[in-house]
């Protein structure tokens, strides 16, 4: 955000930066009539249910421009919407989005962030159909709206996971939550010097996690091939614990899930002992992991640990015993949605 | 937003919040089939075409809480999406609602803002299907997206307009910038004392037309009725001269408008006069008017003045001739985008 080089924004104007912004940008999809440049966008969903999932990030809350490069950011604000449709066992097509600047942005800064939106939506096919800019008194505001379609009979709800349902975690967990304390660590201890490079080698991948999350359309993909429809379904955005107790609640079930089972990566056990955090606590309710956490029958135990990446990590029970984590010692602790809750924290 | 019989929304938490805000929203459409409460809302748009359009409201440019009440300003979130679906000749069905707060709201300011979305909601029957609730560091941000349909050939683009076509406006022009004005000054002079009560007499109409705007379902119901398809439309909320020229430039055409036929509320011109402004720029670049914009072919004259609150005010020409406006003494003026430009006013 220097400003050698840098064009103000007042030099195109509103309608001159979303021309700018959002030329060239043309339409992947079929359902994807109209785009950018009227009232509204215009879509067709005649054969297929439409998914609409939407999030505000704000600067300071959501994110922190001193280690987020723009492009990044620009990368996860898609990925994350494009997450809650997989979610719902959907396929992401169009979004819109929304951005409010304060005065020390220049058109560069949107060019990164669109940069970022561009990838994300090439990689997952998705199209970018309109949106709004504007100013903000302070700070940058990020709202995505993101539409999906799905046939009717594949959506996958909260609400369906049953007694003796195997529950299914993707990826490993915690890994974003570490990259997150390792930036803020290296913020606190730089503060805004520019001319100190942290040393986060061999870190990468928990930098990675936090800053460039990847959506896991990949484990939907297998789902399918396999056959498998879950009986529930949602993404880790709050953590496991928040997110399985939401599964619970809904569909009317408890649950016990094993710590032994919880699929965490090495670099997140080493920097966990680094920083003399519960390596189970970072799993269980950093948050920000984006992986997908389901429910399957029993009968589907087979082909679903076969899927390369699916972990299962417990299993529903009635609700009268409640929803615990099983400690390696074998003790049960109750579960408690101790995630990352923006209205709580401050 | 005083405290006293307040509740803290961390007393609630997220979760908690949103549950409060959006229990007993029964959902009214055929094509809400899933609302509030799983990854994403599924909707049904198997009959008609999806229209979609958001808007991203920041507090200190385009609201200020001091002379805005939260219900006024969450009746009017929602309609000013609701006419940009009208703007297309479609019908509002679905919004998802994004709130981002400071520590200085309560939860009844939020019950307060929901009240008018509601209300706004219940008077279009459209449904509030999903959103995200989080917190900001300063201020508040309000994103809406408002999904709506159309038959595809009902739909109105602003690109249609064509030579010959007369250019039609709804209601009046410029009352609600002269709102804003008196707000603003009455807060320039009473600034935060709350014990003094402005006295806004005979001047109620230009408030509300800035702080209740309607979107025009009414005048899109009596052109289908009148079997009139205009072909451009769309919403003015910039400015007459902003919105002409994008259907100007979009359908490849110039136009005259007549200053003496710009339809201008008597209380507006009042108000003018009082600020010592000049009453036509009021009209062409105040913005905020929510009036709808639109063209028709000259065979329609006869039906579309017979319509209630419809003026024509100008013709479309070739691309040559430009686009101006004719003073009542037949000079002619370039229109030009002066309108509100939140990234240019800062």
């Amino acid at each position: 955000m220097q400003s050698n080089n840098r064009t103000e924004i007042a030099t195109l104007g509103e309608f001159g930066l979303i021309d700018h912004l959002t030329k060239d940008l043309p339409l992947q999809n079929a359902s994807s009539l109209y785009g950018v440049g009227d009232d509204a966008a215009v879509l067709n969903y005649a054969q297929k249910k439409v998914l609409v999932t939407t999030d505000l990030l704000m600067e300071g809350i959501h994110f922190d421009l001193v280690y987020t490069p723009l492009k990044h950011l620009g990368y996860k604000s898609a990925m994350v919407n494009f997450s809650d449709i997989y979610a719902m066992n959907g396929t992401p097509k169009q979004i819109t989005v929304s951005i409010a600047l304060s005065k020390r942005f220049f058109v560069e800064d949107l060019e990164e962030f669109y940069a970022g939106l561009r990838l994300a939506c090439a990689e997952h096919h998705v199209d970018i159909v309109g949106g709004d800019t504007t100013s903000s008194l302070t700070g940058l505001a990020i709202s995505i709206t993101c539409l999906g379609e799905a046939d009717e009979d594949e959506i996958v709800y909260r609400n369906g996971a049953k007694e003796t349902n195997l529950v299914c975690v993707s990826g490993n967990l915690g890994a974003a939550y570490m990259g997150l304390q390792l930036l803020e660590r290296e913020k606190a201890l730089f503060g805004n010097k520019t001319d100190v490079q942290p040393d986060f080698s061999g870190k990468e991948y928990l930098l990675e996690r936090q800053l460039k999350p990847e959506a896991r359309k990949d484990i939907i993909d297998s789902l399918r091939k396999e056959k498998i429809k879950p009986t529930s379904m949602m993404d880790i955005s709050d953590g496991l614990s928040s997110e399985m107790l939401h599964i619970c609640k809904q569909s009317g079930v408890g649950c016990r899930l094993y710590e032994e089972h919880l699929p965490i990566d090495y670099q997140t056990a080493v920097i966990a002992e680094e920083f003399n955090m519960n390596l189970s606590t970072c799993a269980l309710n950093g948050g920000d992991d984006y992986e997908l956490l389901f429910t399957v029958p029993v009968s589907d135990h087979d082909k679903v640990v076969a899927i390369k990446d699916v972990h299962v990590i417990g299993y529903i029970t009635k609700p009268e015993l409640g929803s615990a984590l099983i400690t390696r010692d074998g003790q049960e602790f109750e579960l408690k949605a101790q995630g990352w809750n923006p209205l709580e924290d401050k």
